[in-house]
């Protein structure tokens, strides 16, 4: 690869520098709503991001396709349009109240990278799509990677009669209505069959503070951790008069707090032996309809959500979060309802294209870091059917989820061209 | 004193069965709002209990008064109508869906005591008044004893302001609609004069199965908790991605749950002295506007009650529960902002009355428990005024502040017949 080319391709990424803050100045405007941004999936907020990416694709001379699950495919065709296709994907919708680049950004990279080749006058050798997946943010329906798996045929049963946390309506009424067809979904019938497809790449913001603390602007994705989460969970007890001595107690809201700290003590010890992990109880709270000052919880409610990057690693943890709960039950004489309990698989990054994306950044003096996300994504619903993965993570300050993510246009071009230089030299 | 005596009180007594039962049911029936009964202070539950209860006294012969905090006051003239009277009294609200039990047992003991004076044909040497006391229940305005604290002349400032939680309304509002008069109650009017009453009596249901694990109908108190409370206290952290490692979290929910540890911890050390004491987070959640699956949470909200016989171990925990926060600030980066804080002082029983209560249950054939009252109670407010006071609990069981409450009349009638017997040797 000469040293030409590489500037020539810097130099084409940089061009599009216009292209990429008038597309997220848009989908901010779209999906202002204070503070922050919120794009309801399978709601006016997603539907919003859809239609302006769209428009900024049909400028750009790609095609438009929807499939079944109301995702958004926009393709330059390749010379082999048999050939396996190579998918730049990320989701368009958001949390209540979040930032602008939590997913956004990887369509936006996607188009930024196939305006870039163009420039270039370079055409791929096999369809590159860039892909506006559906309904990433597992906070409203809490089924994971629902657009993705939609397109894969892999949507777990059931997924379809959840209901929106907010509006209260199943899925399938909410993707009917965008457009999508969930009897066609139902019958697990997939648009992406993973033979068809060369690999998936998806370019994200980080979504905590390890870059800004390494000083660099981008990283590369090693793994995307699998997950069990127990969505609605509860703890049931005994209510009772605050003047209560202790021993005959059945305090929930106590044993909430001792589960809690027994799941830290648990992350804790995995950090001791460098296992990375994380645990979250995200919702976490006595019942407000019987709460009070004087009367002792005998209700209690929190979801918990627990990762890990080793398939192995995870079924410890569950074995030893159902151990903590056992423990607990026994010395406080309460009853833990676990509730449903979801599960999304380790996501495994293909090692020659991370090891490709390690040399893109370099031959273009980007320092990079190696690093597990944090996070799930898409890309682990791609990795769990056998198509060859890879993830950039950009920059971002203030953590993602709330409305104060910060990235800066010149990170999020560095990690656009580490992708459009794989691109060019890996399909081009 | 005579067996004759002795046998003619538990006779009469026995007499008002009658009495008791129509009068608990009419309360019932009054209060009904299934699951159990609500008698909100300050609104229409209550009103409909100070209507029966007053009716009821008007049947009996009583006089009827009513104070600025709308107190209802019901009183058999003694001898000397200038003598230092004795008071018996207790609360007529409830909690929300609440028992039928836990205060107006009280007044319903002070009726039926009356009346068994009256069909023993005793006179007191002074007015006994039964006393129809507002708004005990602090869940509602989150203020303590505002009947009894109105009527001494003591409510804490600022709390005709308060607003009671469900309606949004002022405690002022509430008590000018119920007929009271919050203008006179602002400039700390008292209508009791604790020069002028010789002794508070509280018959109350037991709030804790310490009865009914000790297999005895009746306990005499030996001290009411003092108490300091963070009726709104809330942590402040930082709301983040659910991927966020550990060194980087600020969980405001975690900080919640090493407190709620930390405080139980303090406990089990003082039941390991031997010092009683409770403490209770009746609220204890994260914020339901920002709470998610997804997101590790910024913010939590308490509520903390702390409660001991001593106002030295009050004081003790006082500073105990500021270390332990600043402790958590420190290790978690979080930051406490404990709210409007309340207290109440410790009640203590006189001497004189608990020795002279055990001795009556003693000639009546009535197995007693010697108990520290596990719950607060307006007879508090009395002792806090000098006030010689003394409490007779009643086995209840499936504890109080629930629609289960459990009290026989049967021993109902064995702890009235305790306090009728006092009055009989005592005032008349």
């Amino acid at each position: 690869m000469g040293l030409a080319d590489t500037t020539r391709i810097a130099a084409a990424v940089a061009a599009q520098h216009d292209l990429a803050r008038d597309l997220f100045d848009l989908l901010r405007r779209d999906g202002q709503d204070d503070p922050g941004v919120t794009r309801d999936p399978y709601g006016p907020g997603e539907q919003r991001a859809h239609a302006t990416v769209a428009q900024a694709a049909q400028r750009l001379g790609l095609a438009i396709e929807h499939d079944a699950a109301a995702n958004l495919y926009m393709t330059r065709p390749g010379r082999d349009r048999a050939a396996p296709r190579v998918v730049i994907g990320s989701h368009l919708d958001s949390v209540p109240h979040g930032g602008n680049f939590d997913g956004a950004a990887g369509v936006v990279a996607g188009l930024v990278a196939l305006s870039a080749l163009a420039a270039l006058d370079q055409t791929p050798a096999c369809d590159v799509t860039v892909m506006g997946i559906r309904a990433e943010e597992s906070i409203w329906f809490q089924v994971s990677y629902i657009g993705s798996r939609g397109a894969l045929g892999t949507l777990p049963d059931g997924a379809l009669d959840v209901r929106r946390i907010d509006t209260g309506r199943t899925l399938a009424d909410h993707i009917a209505e965008c457009g999508g067809d969930p009897d066609k979904l139902r019958a697990n019938a997939r648009t992406l069959d993973p033979r068809t497809l060369r690999a998936y790449l998806e370019l994200h913001i980080e979504q905590a503070p390890s870059l800004v603390e390494s000083g660099k602007p981008v990283a590369i994705c090693t793994g995307i951790p699998g997950n069990f989460r127990y969505p609605d969970a509860r703890i049931e007890g005994s209510h009772d008069h605050v003047g209560l001595p202790r021993r005959f107690r059945r305090d929930a809201a106590i044993a909430g707090a001792e589960f809690a700290m027994a799941i830290e003590r648990l992350w804790e010890d995995h950090e001791a032996r460098g296992i990375p992990m994380a645990a979250t109880l995200g919702r976490f709270h006595t019942d407000p309809a019987m709460h009070g000052l004087t009367v002792v919880p005998g209700a209690f409610h929190f979801s918990l959500d627990v990762r890990a990057y080793d398939e192995a690693v995870l079924a410890e943890l569950d074995r030893a979060v159902d151990a903590i709960i056992a423990g607990i039950e026994q010395r406080r004489g309460v009853r833990f309802h676990r509730g449903a309990k979801a599960r999304a698989a380790v996501g495994a990054v293909d090692p020659a294209i991370e090891t490709a994306l390690t040399k893109a950044a370099e031959v273009h003096g980007i320092p990079t870091l190696a690093l597990g996300s944090p996070a799930s994504h898409d890309a682990a619903a791609f990795a769990a059917c056998g198509v060859p993965m890879g993830m950039i993570f950009v920059r971002n300050a203030n953590g993602s989820h709330n409305p104060h993510e910060a990235m800066t246009l010149e990170d999020f071009l560095a990690g656009t061209t580490v992708l459009t230089h794989w691109l060019a030299k890996t399909v081009c």
